[in-house]
């Protein structure tokens, strides 16, 4: 019987290269998805046709932020065309411990032995739940927070640039054609948006052909 | 002007006292609830009296698990009258840490300096995020997740008696008659499920009158 696992899954590159990687180390993936209020919540239609592409199971998450403060939630701000120098707008104060600790309730529940997340420390250094350290911090919120106390946190991309990660997908036949990484979530990707530009030089530098463009 | 806070408020008696401690203590609290399918939802009636007669704001969030697991969240379980040894079915995995989560979050984007939780280790020693060492861990995650590295995770009830804690509502003026604690949220507590057990338990080791009978 393969061990189960959890994979947050975002419906970009990242989050689904994840999800062909537990499935080649043998996991029986169990995906998870958070409508949150994003604007670009067509992102979901991505999430489903990759976790049906894996055969893995995809439960969705409605959570609600009752207060804003990013562009990402709310409407009325606009999202950067670059990111400023910092933190840029498009950071969801929290977003990554909040979806953490779902996925480690989901996993108990479900008796999973590991959850997957796609974070990375190069492209997204600007937001600290990316970071190495907030995991090794959450880590420790996983082995005492509740009942089952061996739930491995796996960051297997954390140190990988974009680049390296596109190859990566691609030699696990990850279907790019289904992915979506644009923030603004309109009927093709802006090109412009920090999700956007990361993803084009990515391809570039793997010397792989995006075929959304 | 006054420090913000956070203040997870469930309805019961241990987060209105986290409530009316926070008032105390000079800051300016904002209480935030869980619409997180529980079947005594209402306890958010109790969460908004109790917000009001503080005259703090109540933030609600509704969010989904689409797993259940817990005689909580899954209307077919039955509420156990009496707990059995171990972890009790009202159990819900990482309930606590995703409300925590909630916290940091809420707590980052209104610019709060503390997060107040009623988490109590005597009475629901049984659930793992009631305890010490989980928030030692979460603090951490406070310290290294967000990018407001110095809110303070308050949990000042964690090792009173239930008496204790009533005694310090009762001299804190809290208004113990629009408290809910019975899990099975009927008309009136049922007086056989933990919760309200324990609540006549310490009531009646405070020497003081519960209005709710």
């Amino acid at each position: 019987m393969p061990k189960k696992c959890v994979v947050l899954l975002s419906g970009g590159i990242d989050s689904a290269t994840c999800l062909f990687l537990a499935k080649k180390e043998g996991f029986l993936p169990y995906c998870l998805f958070f409508d949150y209020g994003q604007r670009h919540l067509k992102e979901i239609k991505s999430a489903r046709r990759i976790a049906a592409s894996a055969g893995a199971e995809l439960l969705v998450s409605k959570i609600g932020f009752p207060w804003k403060g990013s562009s990402l939630l709310d409407k009325s701000l606009e999202v950067p065309a670059r990111s400023s120098k910092g933190i840029p707008s498009t950071y969801v104060p929290g977003r990554n411990i909040i979806f953490l600790s779902f996925a480690l309730s989901c996993a108990e529940s479900i008796k999973a032995g590991a959850i997957f997340i796609g974070a990375n420390a190069r492209d997204f250094s600007g937001y600290p739940d990316c970071r190495s350290d907030f995991y090794r911090a959450f880590r420790k919120v996983a082995s005492t927070g509740i009942k089952k106390r061996d739930i491995e946190i796996r960051t297997p991309l954390i140190n990988k640039t974009k680049a390296q990660i596109i190859r990566l997908g691609a030699e696990l036949k990850m279907p790019f054609e289904m992915t979506w990484s644009c923030y603004r979530g309109k009927v093709k990707p802006c090109n412009r948006c920090d999700s956007c530009r990361f993803r084009a030089k990515g391809f570039k530098e793997a010397g792989i052909d995006d075929p959304l463009v």
